[in-house]
């Protein structure tokens, strides 16, 4: 286990490195930030041309940001880029006029829910320019002639995705994926990547992996769905299971599980195994296409994958999203390192959480010649040549797991029938494992 | 939409000329009634020869009734024909015979419940003769010697029914039958046809049919054991659904439906889901073969056809079941006018109710450049192109319906998924149809 | 149906043949147990030398006691063998010593909480000697030497085997399984095969037997798997079902029926059925390989046999389980005969519990022609050409019956449907039997 102290601070640091840069879903700023993370993982860093068919999408064309600033009558600046990136229409379009309030009014942009923050606005697909300004602010905006100045371009160049892997015994791959496209944002937007080099981290130091583990990093929808134009067919074929990392710091005290759409895959029964018999409590969402982060197009029907989702405080149900109350005091860095601790936990329980097959299928197999069971079958004693071994509980967990490893039950629906995490379970798994009792089933 | 006081109208024409005729499972009454129904739906009327082995059965002679009459001692006619052609119990056998009230006694049947009303009593396999009157009346026969005259014959003649078509885009059909056989009956006798002859131009009506709508007539049981005998193999390779018709008037203020045999046909799962989440509430009775109509020939096993039943004041539930008190006053006319409205609306969902195939499965499609989707993502802002979508409620249908239309879902689920009637999805429906994102499931 | 108290009386002298013997898993005490029961059933005995591989066990070698004594330094006998067999360790090794009691004290076995009891204990695995007395009296022991003598040896010899069969029309088999190993013990041990004894003589006097009966008797465990790796391929083809046999007296009230580990064999479904429409209330156990008879063996996943178990007071779960409180005095005899009286009438039910076919499928087979049917349909005729078809429930279950028997549902689903007991069923199923309206599934 990596001391959280210092995974803190590392984070702390890499949060600051990250947070000033204005990303999008193209340009340099998404490149700036990948090679900064590529520091904590050893990211590949791929391109695709504007212009590339995507499933039904295109690849738009890279959007480069240089300055922004409107200017009022007064001669007073009501948004300006240097000061915040958010205070221009994301993929805004070039502009240098003068016009007249009614004439600017449709490309100022405000939340009048929190009339105090400078909104999030994107238009990636539909060419325009805007300003996001606090709505406390619009409303007092005086009459007259403002200067509108953009300083951006639209240039050939790529959408840029990374990705790195850790290999596994299996070939069968876990992928861990998030995002990075939003600008100065921080529970939704540098949560999800700072976590994923807290994970990367903390499963490189595993003693034994028995799934590949696959990390993503791309810009959201558009970078989801050019990593499954490209790499889809092979995730089909080698998914065992996947979380998307979201929105994962905030004031929430617990973690918020999204099923995936099959809603019975193997990383589901994992997360309600733990929610219900484990150390954490987690709120369990249901699937949904209506809202959500990658996990929608991992999910759309033609690929189907078996992809949650994980989240502690959730994009929407929080004042500050996509406003610029989203910062770093409201995200914190230490509900961080404990989403890292609990996800690593739910992937430990994901590695047992499959199917294994007992060897000595016929009639229960004699356990005392191995020391697994009481030899003298006395009201007053029990084994214990082995402390952990000591214990009715220890007796009847073995039993179980023996009678019903045969291929029809995975091990997680065994903890259930036991009222047990699967984590608890795994002491047992390796006795038996070790007394060749119990292997894994090899078309895992 | 027909005007509802022009067909409440017609149907009160029509069952004054029904309502006197005299008919049973075979004979003229029924080609009579035939022919009348044949002025509002186009029916091809068939005849099979008596005698004829139907599965386990054999078509009976066909009965004729021309007179019938019980005199008492005292001269007074206690039971008359020509009053009400109920006064006798269908398929009588001739008699012309003076006996003494101990020795009539076995031929006089009553209702003791219902004691002021004349039982419809029926003896189709079984050669007997008899009279039906009020309990009272029979209570104060006086003794004395009695003139029995019944004028009936058995000839080799057939038992008739009748069918038509609405063609629809579809070879795959759905059934409404419903009986005709009793003879002056309202609720459970006329209410059905008439019902019928009102979907019959209602869906004629209709600017698309998906489905071939099939209208049968016939008498109960026999007829439709013979109609299946003739078409059952036709019906089990086309069926989608199907509803048989009765007892559709009366009091009652809901309709009541009786799933199919299989309990989840689709036109079980429509008529749940238009009581659950649709502007009608229905009782939902379980299938049983116990007791009921048509549907019980049907959903024999040997069949098992995807047909429930629709009622409104139900057999059996109502004192005036199976005798005099069954008329136009109890069963009115409005009711059926408001069950025909219903049922069409029922067919309505059902044409959509089937499986829908997103034509983009892979990733979410790109709903923007179809103006679908907002393409300036901010706070206050939707797209309001077309009145119909500028809701985010409506974004989340389309969203559903595309996720979960991959031929695993139909849409009857993805509207429960949506707590919303099918009827209530088409537009989203017709609206994805027309951008070429859906379409209807080929093996439809 | 035998006379309960004849049968009583029966189960009273051979309880008191069989107690006095000191039996284990294999030697002399069990072969003379199988003799004496021999007299009840027409067992084959079989032997299978000590030695012998049993998947994951060997048989081990027979163990002959003749006398164990333990004297104080006082001088008194302190276990006598010859005074109650549980005072000696089953399987013990010879020993003669004189030791001081702190060197004794491994040897001794005593049940703290059942303090004034002798228990039962056993190492057939692992060799060792010892003593069992009353806890009470080992805290008195005197300080000082002992003698410890054990006459006991260890032969190449055999384990035994036990069983017979009651043919019936079908090759397909129900095992009833009990089990001798237990020295000095009733309900713990003899209640199973006394109610064994009197199952056969009841089946026996069946007129008819759809299914052919096995009856086992064998040793707990070590015998099971003996049992099952020379009979286990058979068992698997032919079993339509079993159950194995425990702890059928004792002062509970109903019978305690633990389920197959498959949850829903028909074995399972009769039990449930029976529990919830018939006579019989019964305490329905899940499956659990961790405790339990030789069910445990049947149902390991090797064989997943459909085998439940019924108890009435159940192992583990009575003061006097594996301890010298387990006398007939606990058990009783009329409990036993009670026991067998139910599980006969679960038998008679499993013999229709199966799936039966409708012969005429297609519609509604016509009931009138074979006076099924009241012919004239009047509110007040009901046919009663015989006593039991009176009724509308009769019916009811006739068109149930065959409406379902489509070779989908079985007689105790359809049974479930109608809210009645199989038991209840049988006289309608057979009336359809004679009217060829109905015949057993040809592949039972």
């Amino acid at each position: 286990m990596l001391d959280k102290e210092l995974e803190r601070r590392r984070l702390d640091s890499l949060y600051d490195d990250l947070f000033p840069i204005c990303r999008s879903i193209t340009g340099p700023g998404l490149r700036e930030s990948l090679d900064i993370v590529s520091e904590h993982i050893p990211l590949e860093i791929e391109g695709v041309p504007s212009g590339t068919s995507v499933f039904d999408w295109e690849i738009p064309a890279e959007w480069r940001i240089y300055d922004a600033r409107l200017t009022g009558p007064d001669g007073k600046t009501y948004a300006n880029f240097q000061k915040t990136n958010l205070s221009v229409v994301n993929y805004s379009e070039p502009v240098d006029r003068r016009l007249m309030l009614d004439e600017l009014d449709p490309h100022l942009y405000t939340n009048p829910e929190v009339s105090n923050a400078t909104p999030y606005v994107t238009s990636y697909y539909d060419r325009t320019w805007g300003f996001c300004l606090p709505h406390d602010i619009y409303e007092g905006l005086p009459d007259g002639e403002y200067h509108a100045y953009i300083d951006s371009e639209f240039v050939d160049g790529e959408l840029n995705y990374a990705h790195a892997t850790l290999q596994g015994e299996s070939e069968r791959e876990v992928l861990l994926s998030s995002y990075l496209c939003h600008p100065s944002l921080a529970n939704n937007e540098l949560s999800g990547p700072l976590v994923l080099t807290s994970l990367y981290k903390r499963l490189k130091q595993w003693d034994e992996r028995i799934y590949t583990y696959r990390f993503v990093l791309c810009p959201e929808t558009i970078g989801s769905l050019t990593y499954l134009s490209e790499h889809g067919e092979h995730l089909k074929s080698r998914l065992a299971g996947g979380i998307v990392l979201t929105c994962l710091g905030g004031p929430n005290g617990r973690l918020s599980y999204k099923t995936t759409r099959r809603e019975d895959a193997l990383v589901d029964e994992i997360a309600r195994n733990i929610d219900e018999y484990g150390a954490f409590d987690f709120e369990i969402r249901p699937f949904t296409p209506t809202e959500g982060s990658d996990e929608r197009q991992y999910c759309s029907p033609g690929f189907n994958l078996p992809v949650g989702q994980m989240a502690r405080t959730v994009y929407g149900e929080y004042e500050g999203y996509h406003n610029d109350e989203d910062d770093k005091e409201f995200m914190g860095i230490s509900p961080l390192v404990e989403s890292a601790a609990v996800i690593e936990r739910v992937l430990q329980g994901f590695e047992y959480a499959d199917y294994f097959e007992n060897q000595e299928p016929y009639g229960e197999p004699m356990l005392g010649k191995r020391d697994l069971y009481p030899n003298v079958n006395s009201p007053e004693r029990w084994v214990d040549t082995d402390a952990e071994v000591d214990k009715p509980e220890f007796l009847d967990r073995i039993l179980m797991i023996l009678n019903y490893s045969d291929g029809q039950h995975s091990l997680v629906e065994i903890a259930n029938m036991l009222n047990a995490s699967v984590l608890e379970l795994i002491p047992a798994v390796e006795i038996l494992k070790r007394n060749d009792l119990l292997t894994r089933r090899a078309d895992r």
